[in-house]
């Protein structure tokens, strides 16, 4: 009866898992504005060489470059723990394992592609990076790694969250990083939303534009752009999340999940969990994997497949994914990371294929599980996690009811000890269910209408 | 080259470690206000027999019940890390390890007793635990624990740390317990400190006199009182970090540390990790083992070694150790944890063994290492630890001039993610070095003058 798996360092797997080698269909290019497919070098204002080559490969493993390995021994292999506490007050013969990146330094699942992010800049000659944040838990991410390589890091941290989250930016400050609340008035992106929205609380999407432009208008070129979550690459890094799992399972005597289930914003916790067993279920293995969203921000379960921005003012090239249009601003949950209007081409194209089973959940069931969870467990989770919790309490129940064992394997994203406000305004009854408007959504459609659907090119 | 050090499960150490067996002298027993030796008995109105036998125990090993193991493998064995980032930082000669404690529910080194102490309150049939709290690490870890088995749970709050941390009482609120500053006009002992100094700060002292009343008061006889440190129990749970350590250094292919270091506020910390190897020195090994504590707050290095109360208001036993005398009211530093007028008996009579080396630190030199910390190594530590790190860049730097390899082995109590107010203000230069003032000390002496002189005991 073991509650945690731990690996030893040499366990730990040494290359990451590319889903694209994989998908029945080969995933579809970003498109540039003209609609052709966007080449390579085209990136190289935006990111470095190392990370573009990883953007467009189809390989099916990439090797761990050892100096990230080094960096990322600090914590990981992370922990799988089994929730007996849980279990046991639910009553459910459901065995629930999860695995636990919130003992990264910066407490999310985010280092994991934060520290390779940074080597591969720091290995192409880059002083500076900038980045957006939602919750803020990429944006320490990244001051964290960059202070471990030395280089230079600006955060824009949309404002809501910046003003929920205000430990963030001391966190950020301590590793040595600046951060500001976007929209700011330092860019042209920036003062184009405030002139329009002066009150707006922000959206990944303007603060991806702020820093995107801070980055390209760097008169010394020595300047790049980083993101936390969407582009392949940065899936392709957090795939040793369900590496490290799948070996841990083994050890601990299961044959395999039933389901897998993580939260979804933006995608790369979940696909960092999932796509290792997206792989064994393409392969023929009989899995359930859930992505769950916010119901106030459902991309994958409201938004429509097309070409979209991945910001707001067209710094990006069209991407292939599930969205509610890159003008949608989400409402000011307390989830910040899964605050996007898209969804991770890769994730989208899964669910394209047939291979997830995406769900959307309300807010106050999800502060209601993560308190649960804190009351069985112990552990505070973030409230992105809360999401995939929340579901994992669902089918733990229906487990039960069902009188079925099964093994429900859950992603806990990162914890929330930087989110304690949320928690406060739960208890104090603060807190509604924000349930998108039929004219947000038809809003939505409109925007993505203009957008060719990706879909067509799929069928192509 | 190994940077995280892992147990598993079966390598956990099975008992706890009592110093009290190895002291080349016999501890001294705590004495009733009339100058006798306390018996157990009349400490039951306080606590369980299960820790009452425990505080007086000269057993040197005593069983881990199975149930408090169940709940520690959440997050035990605790990580032992090598601070690559720190020895490359410094340039230093010296391997520095650290034990880390942050990983724990409540994030830092309490939840190792506060399961222990929530057990046998429960086995003895307790309802409802009180205490106090200074920084908020120990009322979280109680909260913690108390929600495991399901114990009603009230914290006192020292008030300049409930109003510095304040998403500590979130967190504690989280898992279900009520958390208030203290001195509070709920208990006798807190309006009377009100009406004689109404703009105190609180102190540890104050906040004891306070929970142990309402411990005492309940007509019910169902609630009992926990204290966090400075107890011969709470030292002995705390051991596990040490002897979890020792083994993991063997496994790193040390022989042994050179020094151990831990800061000190009441003692557990510095017990935890230091006590098996005291033990270690006792059979003749050559370690440095030195506590770190405020200058602020210097009861080993400026205290007298005294009979002294272990509150402000005489709710407590007369406890042998050193001590600024139950009337000091520390300033309000970040490193709440550390604001204690005495010292453990156990770790006041490891002192008056030669067997320490005990060192007082200033405020600012902490911070400063702890920011160093944070950039080489990127783990946000609590200000009480900060005590130790601010020791070891000093020991790893005489290394480094000496030219000496040696093998240093800190340990870290907690994380500083609920203490980053404190690291803003070191930022915005608002934090000064507080030392004790000549009055300061003189009244501090004038206090303890009155109470016996434990010394005196010894020779006894």
């Amino acid at each position: 009866m073991t509650t945690n798996i731990f690996l030893s360092e040499h366990e730990m797997p040494r290359a990451w898992y590319n889903l694209a080698a994989d998908l029945p269909h080969a995933p579809l290019p970003p498109l540039a504005p003209d609609g052709s497919p966007v080449r390579p070098e085209q990136l190289a204002a935006i990111f470095p060489m190392g990370l573009i080559e990883q953007e467009v490969s189809s390989q099916r493993w990439i090797d761990i470059p050892e100096e990230v390995l080094a960096l990322l021994y600090r914590w990981r292999p992370s922990p799988l723990q089994r929730a007996y506490g849980l279990e046991r007050a639910l009553g459910t013969p459901a065995r629930i394992y999860f695995k636990n990146e919130s003992v990264s330094p910066a407490g999310s699942h985010k280092p994991n592609t934060a520290v390779a992010q940074a080597y591969y800049n720091k290995l192409a000659g880059i002083k500076k990076l900038t980045t957006e944040t939602g919750a803020g838990q990429w944006g320490s991410a990244l001051a964290f790694a960059c202070a471990q390589f030395g280089l230079e890091c600006k955060v824009f941290m949309v404002r809501s969250s910046y003003e929920q989250k205000p430990y963030r930016k001391s966190m950020m400050r301590t590793w040595g990083a600046t951060c500001i609340p976007s929209p700011s008035s330092t860019t042209r992106a920036g003062r184009e939303v405030l002139a329009r929205m002066p009150d707006t609380p922000g959206s990944l999407a303007i603060a991806i534009s702020e820093a995107v432009e801070e980055a390209v208008g760097d008169p010394s070129g020595s300047t790049r752009y980083a993101l936390g979550s969407v582009l392949n690459h940065v899936m392709l890094h957090q795939t040793i999340i369900g590496l490290e799992a799948k070996k841990q399972l083994e050890l601990a005597g299961e044959r395999g999940p039933d389901q897998v289930i993580a939260c979804v914003g933006g995608g790369s916790n979940f696909a960092g969990l999932a796509f290792p067993f997206v792989k064994d279920k393409i392969e023929g293995a009989e899995i359930e994997i859930i992505p769950v969203e916010p119901s106030s921000c459902p991309s994958l379960t409201r938004g429509s497949f097309i070409y979209d921005l991945g910001d707001m003012s067209g710094m990006t090239p069209l991407l292939p994914m599930h969205s509610l249009g890159h003008e949608f601003v989400p409402a000011s949950i307390h989830a910040g990371g899964l605050r996007y209007h898209g969804m991770a081409p890769l994730v989208s194209a899964a669910v394209e294929e047939g291979l997830l089973s995406p769900r959307a959940l309300p807010q106050l069931e999800c502060f209601e599980a993560a308190v649960a969870f804190a009351r069985s467990e112990g552990i505070i989770v973030a409230p992105e996690t809360s999401h995939a919790i929340a579901q994992v309490i669902r089918e733990a129940k229906r487990a039960k009811e069902e009188g079925k064992e099964k093994v429900i394997l859950f992603g806990l994203s990162g914890h929330g000890l930087l989110d304690l406000s949320g928690y406060e305004s739960y208890f104090a009854g603060q807190l509604e269910n924000i349930e998108l408007s039929p004219e947000a959504i038809e809003r939505s459609l409109a925007c993505a209408a203009a957008y060719p659907k990706a879909r067509d090119f799929a069928l192509a």
